[in-house]
């Protein structure tokens, strides 16, 4: 029997429930439990509602906000891959765009064709919407591994190396978030040698 | 020390973080843990940019998200008030707005009038964007619940009339999407005994 347009979009907005049960490597400020993907994408989201006075360039809020509710829509079938494992890197893309085409799918072709749109559009980093949504992307654990004294990065045994590779293109999104960022939570914690200097 | 604008900005975000241990009574679709208020308020987001094409009236879709994202927020202090239970709602207003003044004062003035604002039209209902955002606050856990057998509805014994009562104004936000989630998630529910009738 054919699916309506609203069964389908029922049908991916239940699926992507899932994103709920997907843990990140990044503890909650409680320095004990671990942050969910869907979590992190409602932080980020919030962040850009208060945030986007401090964008480079001027962006389109709402389309930004929109890019963060589902860039990581994908990791319900790839699984979330840490900021620093190169192994799960190597293959990351190729999971992912095997569960951007079978979730996408699942929506109406014209909702799926623009979500995946900008699913992509926030893989490539390009557009001023893309850059800002990187940088929170990049500062949002930045902010929640301070606050919780390093642990993660202690126990990861993260290098500053790592983290500047990691934030190369933070400060194309916001110059301002990336200078605070950096002072405010990366800095001090070189200081204390929670993060290693290289 | 007078705090930045910026510094305000970031105590709050890192102060939001406390939603995501403010669990609710809907189980996640695997049936087993519960949502949190930031899960709830990323899964009514999501549905919003999905969904808004069945509002009653028109919305903006940006504010309705914003109103969204923080509509919880005054639970971190409150905690969350069971949808139908009556003692923890008498005292729920008082609580929230003591919640709501001390979060707010936070942020920079002009940004925590402004999410005050939204939260206050929230809890009003009366707007087009306020209208949509309290239906998709009551259809996202009445999905749910039928998706996990109405494991919570039966536990807390609710009874049709309840969860009428709860939706009253549903039908005001979108009545496609009343519709839809009274014939697929209430409906079904009572016939297979789960949700009382009465």
């Amino acid at each position: 029997m054919k699916k309506s347009r609203l069964e389908k979009q029922f049908e991916f907005i239940l699926e992507a429930d899932k994103e709920k049960s997907i843990l990140r490597q990044t503890r909650l400020s409680d320095g004990e439990h671990y942050e969910n993907d869907a979590d992190h994408a409602w932080h980020m989201a919030l962040m850009c509602v208060l945030l986007s006075e401090y964008s480079n360039e001027k962006i389109d809020v709402l389309k930004t906000i929109s890019m963060i509710l589902i860039h990581d829509i994908v990791e319900i079938d790839a699984g979330d891959t840490y900021a620093y494992d190169a192994q799960g890197a190597s293959s990351q893309r190729e999971r992912e765009l095997k569960a951007a085409d079978r979730l996408y799918d699942i929506l109406p072709p014209d909702q799926g064709e623009r979500l995946r749109a900008l699913w992509e559009e926030f893989e490539a980093g390009q557009t001023a919407e893309a850059k800002f949504a990187k940088a929170l992307d990049n500062i949002q654990p930045a902010m929640l591994n301070s606050a919780t004294d390093g642990i993660e990065w202690v126990r990861h045994g993260v290098r500053l190396s790592q983290v500047l590779k990691r934030n190369k293109n933070t400060a194309d999104g916001s110059a301002v978030l990336w200078d605070y960022s950096f002072n405010n939570f990366i800095l001090p914690n070189v200081e204390k040698g929670r993060i290693i200097e290289d």
